[in-house]
């Protein structure tokens, strides 16, 4: 026996952790059709998210992936038609899971453990996110930042997040592929797992993770151990 | 004659809009000893700063940079030692002013114009890096994120550098070379002016700047007409 009490619930980010937005590149026009740019799409939003955050004036999320498919054809010489901006934040409600997702979402449920979302993405985007890649079934909710009305890593999302579910944050583990993610995560006293996978090495101003793993399937292990 | 009055005050951002951090990669082992691994390490670091001023949890911009560099070094399968990363923080005290900008500078102050610094760095850092860069003598004051605690974008850091210089915020130009930076600034009622020479086009989700221009001498002779 020990006095520490097991998790009861697993909280995930969506874009980048459960969803592969690398394959956004398939709705970007030459030459912004690489997996790079599709990655440097997301990033710059999400520095757009943080920014207005601070500043006191957020937006929709949809809104700053707009301006960021834009800027980047615009630096490409090209027009930046609505048609291709509307194409191209279109796209991240058609990301497919990572492929180990499922079986290690099924993993974690099989072991009692209940799950949810908390994502950047406005709710009704996540849900279709969710749905089209196949795996919203596993959540029993989905908490976006319209919710709240600011982004992660603003304190505010992960306590209306783990509000809305009804978790306990320290009975909760908070996953995410991005360093700033779970550091944000763990400021409000949710336990963290880092995945590996894209940033592959750790910033040292971050809040180490309690379990770190490569992928999902790594990370879904490491909570169950 | 005008309704409007004219500015007093031209205030500035100071890594990348006076002073040029390309020349980082000199002071970076290769293969981080390139333009865009120098950029990349500043940008990694004002990433870093947001995220602990919306988390609530600011440190010195200086550990910020140390953490970007040491996570460089070892992306690139070095030995992060704490020379190589002491190295490069220090660095950032010796950067060249651009070209373009002590002229500029003296054109404004002819006209009339009173001047100064707000940055991210440290206040003794930033006073510093403007020696070095035989500047300092141009600028009435230099207000760092020490000052207020946050870093930019939050409102609180351009409030306390008006505040301090004794400027007016709406006789007050901002000059950046970031569009995140000049978007802050007008939020809080600052006049802006945005350096276009990095970024090139500004993101549709900012708040237009009142001028622009490639470099400082473009934006100073729009600020003066």
């Amino acid at each position: 026996m020990t006095t520490r009490s097991g998790p009861e619930w697993v909280l995930f980010d969506m874009n980048g952790t459960l969803l592969d937005p690398s394959t956004l590149s398939a709705h970007l026009p030459s030459p912004l059709d690489t997996e790079s740019a599709a990655l440097g799409l997301l990033d710059e939003s999400i520095g757009q998210s943080m920014v207005d955050t601070l500043v006191g004036r957020p937006r929709r999320f949809g809104e700053y992936l707009a301006a960021a498919t834009a800027r980047r054809l615009r630096l490409a010489g090209m027009d930046a038609t609505q048609e291709l901006v509307d194409e191209t934040v279109a796209a991240v409600r058609q990301m497919p899971a990572f492929d180990e997702v499922p079986a290690a979402l099924d993993r974690l449920r099989d072991a009692g453990l209940r799950l949810g979302v908390i994502t950047n993405s406005a709710t009704a985007v996540a849900e279709d996110a969710l749905l089209y890649a196949g795996i919203r079934d596993r959540f029993e909710g989905v908490v976006g930042s319209d919710v709240p009305g600011v982004f992660k890593p603003d304190p505010r999302v992960y306590r209306v997040g783990v509000e809305r579910l009804g978790a306990r944050p320290e009975q909760a583990f908070f996953v995410a592929a991005h360093g700033w993610d779970t550091h944000g995560a763990r400021a409000v006293g949710l336990r963290t797992a880092w995945v590996s996978r894209k940033e592959r090495i750790l910033l040292d101003s971050y809040a180490d993770p309690e379990v770190s793993g490569y992928d999902v399937d790594e990370v879904a292990q490491a909570i169950l151990e």
